[in-house]
């Protein structure tokens, strides 16, 4: 099997390029998508490709900042740019079976929030 | 050197147990730490274990969900337990030298949202 920073290198090159064919056949006919922040979930390889093509239309474009994978488990940190400009931090988990289909997706979108006080004085800005 | 895993292992459980100086082992004497969500930043052990101790009083807890480590990075996803009991995802990416010790990390700590209505019809919701 690749290794599972090949395989989501691969999805994401795959989502980046519309190539919704290569992408589906990186998934598990039974993979579940979750997005903890809204307790949004997707089931299985038709239903996850929909999502992707219908849920998130326009020109938008994504760039890897990191791929880090270990045996069955990966992570992706990804810059993605919406078609106004505005750029958005995205992290996903990923399990892989043990033929290298992904099969679990978690994705995190975290937006900007305010400095706490308490911790202002530690900290330099940028 | 040990595996990155074994690193960031490490470091979150020297973290819950507040046993700082075998945290401050694991970082570079020139780690930086850096927060994009409010673009915090602070640099060198001495600093980023003050900010530790002193950012983040109270009785908090954190449980590892998981830990990847390939090469030189690691990325891990806690749940960090407030003193009130609310629980928060944690998602961190870590860069470690050659010898080991770390010498950057990224810290995200995504909020809940709203789901989008544009997706709404896609998902299911947990």
């Amino acid at each position: 099997m690749r290794h599972a920073n090949e395989v989501v290198s691969a999805y994401w090159a795959a989502a980046n390029d519309r190539e919704w064919g290569v992408f589906g056949d990186l998934l598990a006919d039974d993979v579940v998508y979750e997005g903890p922040q809204t307790r949004e979930r997707v089931r299985g390889r038709a239903n996850y490709v929909r999502f992707n093509v219908e849920g998130f239309p326009g020109d938008w474009r994504l760039a890897v900042i990191r791929i880090i994978g270990e045996g069955l488990h990966a992570s992706s940190w990804i810059e993605f740019t919406n078609a106004d400009g505005t750029i958005q931090p995205g992290l996903c988990f990923f399990d892989l079976r043990a033929d290298g289909k992904i099969v679990r997706i978690t994705d995190f979108w975290p937006d900007p929030y305010e400095l706490p006080a308490g911790r202002a004085h530690l900290v330099e800005r940028y």
